[in-house]
């Protein structure tokens, strides 16, 4: 997707080799217009897998899944973070791990919401490890739901996440993928 | 906001005399489409303000400031909720109580996202106490920024944050307020 990549070089900020800050439009300011023209591109690479519900994560996910279930005309659902340690018997959990924390958290979805009729979208603003997504996919699973695709707005092509789930034969679509961050600059797929 | 009330009505979920639940359409699993419709009936209430930016609190204040900032054409910026102590040179932060937790919370903002030049709007799915509201207020007024409105979906009229933050002249726009709930019977503040 053109219009991210290009917005990714202009206001994104590298940190070393691994790191790129897009808290400018994605995930602390936000860019209205570009959600909702993410939302029409994760609409088009998925439209023809009869979806009935997006799920993501707390917190930078929901934007995001927000104005993509806009385009499906379907319900969005986020999964919260908790810290409690008690089994909630209404909920499906699984546990995530942080890198950045340096430990597991849970994240929860309510058993009202997620259900064994529902086709489901996932999408995040990043996937590095995976880790985030295959928390969703355990939930999904348990649900009985049908993990229809997942969606990425910034894969980092030189972690292994993205690698890992389409080997499971999981339909990821992610609209830029970084293959490297090199003094700054940030080379993408297909690029060079 | 009649689309609101209605659907309130229908899908909310009462407990006890002060607790109306929403998570099967606002804070957990979300209607994309009514979401769209609060954030036109947000614009079409402040859209003389020349509101610059859009700002709330993460979880579930981030999809209504999305949508609501789509109909702006402006940024949203949403505070994170921080469990550190250490203060950050670069952001902006206020003490939020919960009452909830029965403990104050930080919230912080990045101070390159909102400056004096800035005419906020703030955006909320529910307003009780108004303690939220009057943290972000805080830091729209550390920033220099001006305070245009506050947009809040459900207003608890029986508690005083409304009428607290009123009394300090500014214009809060609450789509439903909800003046009792009286054994599962939700009275909207127009009603009776």
């Amino acid at each position: 997707m053109e219009l991210l990549k290009n917005r990714i070089k202009k206001d994104g900020k590298t940190r070393g080799d691994s790191i790129v800050k897009v808290d400018s439009f994605l995930n602390h300011q936000l860019d209205p217009n570009l959600l909702n023209e993410i939302g029409k591109e994760f609409y088009e690479r998925f439209k023809d897998e009869g979806i009935s519900k997006v799920v993501t994560i707390e917190a930078s996910g929901i934007a995001i899944a927000s104005l993509t279930a806009l385009h499906f005309n379907v319900p969005a659902v986020f999964a919260k973070k908790v810290e409690s340690k008690n089994l909630d018997a209404e909920t499906y959990e699984a546990d995530v791990y942080s890198f950045t924390k340096g430990r597991d958290y849970k994240i929860r979805i309510s058993k009202k919401y997620i259900g064994k009729d529902d086709k489901i979208l996932i999408v995040d603003d990043f996937m590095a490890m995976g880790k985030a997504s295959l928390g969703l996919m355990d939930i999904v699973s348990q649900a009985g739901a049908e993990l229809k695709g997942i969606g990425i707005v910034i894969e980092k092509g030189f972690q292994e996440g993205g690698q890992v789930i389409r080997k499971k034969g999981v339909k990821v679509e992610s609209l830029a993928i970084i293959d490297s961050i090199d003094e700054n600059n940030i080379i993408f797929r297909g690029e060079n």
